[in-house]
């Protein structure tokens, strides 16, 4: 029996003792005389009981084309089993197509999570969420500055993004939508986490982009301090540019793991 | 020199007069006993006198895995150099990621044009606007029926599709934004049409999915019976499903590049 995304993610953040989720956005400008593969294979081995996940963003494989996939296929092969992986690809198409980037991403490719577009509607994210034992995680509040240009404009009363959030509450039939929500936005991430208390949050936006990690667990996780996955990507990956970089890298997750769980403890569902 | 892409475009549409752009979008299971490959060659070479550009959508690429970005190279490298392609990628992600998409698509596949998303504002777009000679189709009034789950949100007294027009013009400082707006929503076209008098307008929706031929041509055109972007893929790629693939293909697109011109031909800007 497959076991359902939600599932694989609590199973591997119990045993880990971790919400952290590592971003494999591998730059080749800023690799220590290594290629991706390799790179990702030494991070990956580094650090892989000490995450919740790990979300290899498209973007960076495109860039190296057609080889990129190739590698990214590769990389995959590398993550342990137990491991859950989202592809971080922000897809969002009509129907036809919809269906093709979501057999892509989850039957080609064979990921557990997509992260996607809310902006096409819900034709353009249905193939994605039948796909019952997969996580599908909805762009809410991105962590970027031009975020405000549209999802915080005042539609019925209320900030887009909170108009997603209660929609993607809607369609959850199965269970296995989430939100992307910055870190960088802690007032609004509370609102989302208010208005899907439930749902699994995908919180980008600590570390090299400036969130704070403690506002972030306590406003990002579920009333059982639970289901917040706090992704670091370059200050993991790039801890050191030298030789070191893979022990670099296992101490900087270590350390994170470590504040994450500190604000943990404070959390009132923790007990 | 560079050439632009606007001046690509009209260029290719003057040279074989028309606004007819074919969807590259090779479905395995609907191609009669060839691979993608020599499938979409065979399109090219029988329609490449009769279109103003080709449209690729990346997600029937990826759903081949590693081997269909391999198969999207070869197949670019089929086009005639004077034919602009337009990536259609609908990407949309925060500055870093944007930049590698950008990169991805203009440097290292070398599309002359792509779609993105705007759901992360200006920042996630202006990486690939930096490109000054490439053209970037922001989307705004998609051609699907889950489009008014959010494009038609009242927000500041106007949809959503409305305020992205009107910012999509405020960045046009460089003059290579588009928008795709469908042919299944006229009026909608026509009001964007309205907002954005001098732009490009990427045309998705007729054919296959319904929208009216002859109204999309009436209300996507600029004031000189120009810049409407008439996309079709099913419609002329599967106009047979036998060995005569090529020559239905190139009987549908004669017919609806006819069909265009006719329309063109009551336009008052076409004297």
């Amino acid at each position: 029996m497959v076991m359902k995304f939600a599932d694989k993610l609590l199973s591997a953040s119990r045993k880990n003792q971790s919400w952290l989720c590592i971003g494999l956005d591998p730059d080749p400008e800023l690799l220590p005389g290594l290629d991706v593969l390799q790179f990702n294979k030494a991070i990956i081995e580094a650090t892989s009981d000490l995450v919740c996940a790990y979300k290899p963003n498209l973007a960076f494989y495109e860039a190296l084309g057609a080889e990129g996939f190739a590698t990214l296929e590769k990389t995959l092969h590398c993550i342990p089993d137990h491991i859950p992986v989202i592809a971080d690809a922000k897809r969002g198409d009509i129907g036809n197509t919809a269906k093709a980037y979501a057999r892509a991403l989850f039957s080609v490719f064979g990921f557990d999570a997509a992260t996607v577009s809310p902006y096409l509607g819900f034709d353009s994210i249905e193939p994605f969420i039948n796909y019952r034992h997969k996580g599908v995680f909805i762009l809410c509040r991105t962590s970027n500055r031009g975020a405000t240009d549209f999802q915080n404009l005042c539609t019925d009363g209320r900030p887009l993004y909170e108009v997603v959030a209660r929609k993607a509450g809607e369609w959850n039939a199965y269970g296995n939508i989430g939100l992307v929500v910055g870190a960088t936005y802690p007032e609004e991430l509370e609102r989302v986490r208010s208005i899907c208390p439930d749902m699994c949050l995908l919180i980008p936006g600590v570390g090299s982009q400036g969130g704070d990690l403690a506002a972030a667990v306590a406003h990002g996780t579920d009333a059982r301090g639970e289901k917040a996955i706090i992704n670091v990507s370059r200050q993991v990956l790039y801890a050191s540019r030298e030789k070191d970089f893979a022990r670099a890298a296992r101490e900087m997750a270590e350390k994170i793991r470590g504040q994450i769980n500190s604000s943990l403890a404070s959390h009132p569902g923790s007990q």
